[in-house]
């Protein structure tokens, strides 16, 4: 969508517009049976949406592109993930609360486990508590390198914030993580002439890591990804004229929604959590992005049980709830699928819904992949067209043209 | 579409092809009811032609947008509406059949109120009678500012078409409209040097009109927006290769034809008229654009029963003797959504039947909203691809490549 066109239509309207994403929703049968895990969940509440709204699978970044988190929540708030690309880097800074300012460089560390030979045996450093990961960011925070500001800050588990502040960086450099072990680290190599000074900053910072951290088997040596700079983008509240509330209890999900310039509200990391955090905002806000993380944790364990439960649990614990709100219109999907059957991300669609008054039911019944395929938004709609017509159903468009 | 393409590709043929147009079609069900408009409309014709044709629904604009009959006209005509937009002077004088030439400057006008310190109190003049307006226009067609032919022609209530006729215009001027009341009229900005003599004139018109209109409260001054200019764009017959004739009754629709370059045939209101007009027209033409206005009007006037009524005397007055000429393709639908429900346009989508020889029936038997959706079209094909297909099923696009 063209976000020029939108900003100039959009209207104020009393109604209020609920963005419930089930991450990593979509999904596939276990080998040799039938259903996926949404479909063999029990969702009494998200079939009656279905039943009473209009139905789809949605494309979060093109057809055959397996999104990340990022990428495909972008695409659900309607930018195009492909034009607006974000580095790893940047989403953990904002997912932390970082300040990143104009120019910083910033890098999404894990903590990894090497051996005597210097090769990773464990990219994740036997996923150590994000209290010891604490501990460790404070002693890297000692490291100095002239004429560099460095913050480390821990972000979960074994993942932590690196950000460098100086004049005249360059986020142009390659990742340093081999990305499978038995290899060792790579150099940050400068991916262009702009970089080449960044690139041997960020060595020296590693070196000096290395030397910081022999003692702390497992999580004796760093590994950087996603080298990347605070973006200049239009802001969500802005282009849809609305006023916006992330509900969201991981720092990816906050990062993501406050580089669109929502309010990223105050909340734990429980769905009782959650739903208490959107009552309280209910009067203030007139959109609510709310997320509901571990269904895809379930699918990336590759646990087809535990992630059927778990959107049982959304299902039970969450839509109602919601409903109870009386919004006027709701939004229900994934933001990408992870199939438990392949435990990771995949390309495959998304189920989507979208219910309101004025949505247009078609005959889906069901909320499952293989029923949204004849819904009325079609078996591939780019997800990016998802909050257009949300906002048309919220009656915030005004006519284009006369 | 890239028009380039087409017009590459395009070969002659002696298949006729007609464009159905039945203006705001697309419904929704009445409140606590199941069926829309076209689903509860008794349809026999229009059922055959979707049971041995190909159907689906089509997005006019975009995704969530609602169009208005400009735009949703252009992109039935293969013009994408976000490419190919009319400012509002040009719409006006479309809409009142004005025959704007080349050069020609055109701005709607609003009557508006002014209160004694020249600040707008009322941007509509109380919304006077389009009697009114027109004795209005009269006393402003009395104005002479020496270099410039001025024409000016009531609309509907307080709104009226100024046209500006002159050498040298320039359509790059700012609305004089404040947007708000308590400020006075704006002046005439010109937008580039080359209106800074257009802005002149408007100036001298608009002094004059204050004057002319001193003592005719509450319509005592004039707004103008939308300072256009007739577009200059790929014409229709030359695009696709054919001759091509527009049936409408009514101002709008033939202006928006003649923008695009078909031949707008002298016809009647009635759908007898407008069916003799298409009888004495077949031989000379490959393309007929067929109108009918006033499906759209019900929905407007949110009587849902009338619009079901008119859809039934579309499909039992025009259907059958469209057919009766044995056309080689018909394309029915409408330009977009006017559910009754909702009373004015609407963002959803528009069923769709192509029917010719080869056209790949599909398994739909019924045009509707509901059917439709699983039809061989899809449920959101760009209203834009459908002239495209229409072509190709008439056989006038070569092949392209070897």
């Amino acid at each position: 969508m063209d976000f020029n066109i939108i900003k100039r239509l959009h209207k104020p309207s009393d109604k209020k517009v609920v963005l419930l994403v089930l991450d990593g929703l979509g999904g596939l049968p276990e080998k040799d049976k039938h259903k996926t895990e949404l479909e063999a969940a029990d969702t009494p509440n998200l079939d009656r949406l279905a039943a009473d709204g209009i139905c789809g699978l949605h494309m979060p970044v093109g057809p055959g592109m397996t999104p990340g988190s990022g990428p495909a929540h972008l695409a659900l708030f309607g930018y195009d993930p492909i034009q607006y690309q974000v580095g790893r880097g940047t989403l953990a800074a904002l997912g932390v609360g970082f300040d990143l300012k104009p120019g910083d460089v910033a890098a999404r560390g894990n903590f990894c486990t090497i051996d005597a030979d210097g090769d990773v045996t464990d990219r994740r450093a036997g996923r150590i508590p994000t209290e010891t990961c604490a501990a460790l960011c404070e002693k890297l925070n000692g490291i100095r390198v002239p004429g560099v500001e460095i913050f480390v800050q821990p972000v979960k588990e074994y993942r932590f914030l690196l950000v460098l502040r100086a004049r005249n960086l360059s986020p142009e450099l390659a990742d340093t993580d081999p990305q499978q072990t038995g290899k060792p680290p790579l150099d940050p190599k400068p991916l262009s002439e702009a970089a080449e000074k960044t690139a041997y900053r960020v060595s020296e910072f590693v070196d000096q890591a290395r030397d910081t951290l022999k003692d702390d088997h497992p999580a004796n040596m760093v590994l950087l990804r996603g080298f990347s700079e605070k973006p200049d983008w239009p802001a969500f509240p802005d282009i849809y004229g609305l006023r916006a509330a992330a509900i969201a209890g991981y720092p990816m999900y906050r990062g993501v929604s406050k580089l669109v310039g929502m309010d990223v509200l105050g909340t734990g990391e429980t769905l009782d959590d959650q739903i208490e955090t959107l009552k309280a905002a209910w009067n203030d806000y007139d959109f609510f992005y709310f997320h509901v993380k571990k269904i895809d944790s379930a699918g990336e364990d590759g646990d087809f049980d535990r992630k059927v439960s778990l959107i049982e649990d959304a299902d039970h614990d969450v839509v109602p709830k919601i409903m109870d709100l009386n919004p006027d219109v709701v939004v229900a999907t994934g933001d990408h699928s992870t199939p438990s059957a392949l435990a990771y991300h995949s390309w495959h669609p998304v189920p989507v819904l979208i219910w309101s008054e004025h949505c247009r039911k078609d005959p889906v019944k069901m909320f499952g992949e293989r029923a949204c395929i004849v819904g009325g938004l079609g078996p591939r709609i780019p997800a990016v067209e998802l909050m257009p017509i949300a906002m048309a159903n919220a009656g915030r468009i005004e006519k284009f043209g006369a």
